[in-house]
């Protein structure tokens, strides 16, 4: 028995799905379809596409801003009918068939089944300066950000999709825009590669870190590990930070739930974890390690949903 | 070495898509971004869901009609510059890493990779009737057909997804649908459930088989093969029969192509099939047998083209 002072629902949910990303909200659709009644329970609407500055690869739906996009996913979601509340789940502890869910401020959901949709936290530089320029220079969202920096010059860091996209979107504002990567070679879809090396404001910096961020009140410079154009120092007055996620899967441990050496979720096809009745979906999953993206997301979502209701069928 | 008479083009395409169909039509968005030239060949575009009256399940789009929804599908393709010939493919032939395509019109195609999205096709009841009444009472689509029959009445035979929701569009018409099912429980998803067993004017005919379809010019009534109210004869002016699928494999067999008990093709969670460059996406994969949806035949369609990009990148 768990002893801790809680607002305890007493009603026991055919399924909780934790996270409001594509692939909660897919899930939702999909748990509606099927009559599984249940609750989303998401820190956050919308999962990581709301940093997205364009989407031109959901099918069907040729471009379409990130927020636009998980706007759609949660209109149809809640069009059929389900609830979602703004918690965020701190522990799940299993009680025989039953699991409780516990957010941070408290509450005690109960539940015969869990869709862990979580996904992923964006990952951070760790250097001096990342945290106190944060909103003055420091930037993790360049469809957010980038207008601010019209006429200026900016760093976006990374070199996959997100760092790729982010600068072109941030080429259309600033006046000089600095990709840096550590690579020697991008790893963004052609399509993005393709426009980012078209464009004449923007420069690739290869195979070179940052180590620091400096400025007086707000962003005037980074120090990069390696000179560029004979120096180690660069004049910029913003940085974005687009080096990827970090697997939000903290809630798995308690319970065991099998995780990869990256901190993935392991799964089955059918979604389902080593703990019947978890179910895992999204970018959190291992199981397409390689190729995280919406469409994929949202089957996962289908998939994990309809594993729910047939393991809740078996049950029954 | 084949000897054929062909009109033979000799490019080597780096990839073929052989339907376009979601899984197809999504193979071609994500091969685009991924700078993969390609090549769709296909012998109706927009694949079965064309026949589908109401689609509510794909994510971001709350409700639209498979007509829609497959030209909003195929509009994205080609806006990313694929080009689609509209060819039915005969034979698939392979010499050393180099695959040809024979099409129905004797058309050759080459290319270094293949994803096969051929889908399904209709199923039909196969009783006597059914072929000489095609267009004078008996379809295959109640989406297409259903308005010729206001105020009269109608069988539609199935008690899946497609014939519960073709019975539901068909009910806005006619005056009375039987819905005719040869097992005891219908097994659409609860959405549909709910639906059509709300309806008045849609009465549920369990654990019975059409064997006749009979009439004059036109349909006047079908044949049961046990009584229904006292008779074995119901009077219908139309008979919808949406019984499902079956399985469009026939290319893979020259190839040998591993396939299962029911046809499908057998890949790997890549969708990859046993024969190096050779994928397969969709209603045809078998991978995901339980839960064919637009949403799992996209991302089938998007992973079947990321592994194409890496068996070229191989290649090279």
């Amino acid at each position: 028995m768990i002893e801790i002072n809680c607002f305890m629902d007493k009603v026991i949910n055919d399924l909780i799905i934790i996270g409001a990303g594509p692939a909660g909200l897919s899930a939702s659709i999909y748990a509606s379809r099927f009559g599984v009644k249940h609750l989303i329970l998401a820190k956050e609407k919308g999962g990581t596409i709301v940093w997205a500055s364009e989407v031109e690869n959901y099918p069907g739906i040729a471009s379409v801003s990130g927020v636009d996009l998980a706007q759609k996913f949660l209109e149809h979601a809640q069009k059929l009918g389900v609830k979602i509340e703004n918690q965020e789940v701190k522990k799940i502890t299993q009680q025989n068939n039953i699991f409780q869910v516990i957010t941070a401020n408290n509450s005690l959901f109960q539940t015969k089944s869990l869709i862990i949709a979580t996904g992923t936290k964006r990952r951070v530089l760790g250097v001096p300066g990342e945290k106190e320029f944060l909103g003055k220079g420091v930037s993790y969202c360049c469809t957010c950000d980038a207008a601010f920096f019209k006429g200026k010059t900016a760093a976006v860091i990374g070199g996959a999709n997100a760092a790729c996209s982010g600068a072109i979107h941030l080429s259309k504002f600033a006046d000089k825009v600095y990709l840096i990567y550590r690579q020697s070679k991008l790893k963004a879809e052609e399509a993005w590669l393709r426009d980012v090396m078209s464009l004449k404001n923007v420069q690739i910096i290869y195979e070179t870190q940052v180590t620091e961020i400096k400025g007086k009140q707000t962003v005037e410079k980074i120090i990069l590990d390696k000179p560029f154009e004979g120096s180690r120092e660069l004049t910029v007055s913003g940085v974005f930070v687009e080096v990827g996620g970090v697997p939000l899967s903290e809630i798995a441990k308690d319970l065991r739930i099998e995780i990869d050496g990256g901190g993935y979720i392991i799964t089955d096809k059918d979604m389902a974890t080593n703990i019947p009745g978890i179910f895992c979906a999204g970018d959190l999953n291992a199981f397409w390690q390689d190729l995280k993206q919406i469409i994929t997301a949202n089957a996962e979502g289908a998939i994990a949903a309809f594993g729910v209701y047939k393991y809740l069928k078996g049950r029954s």
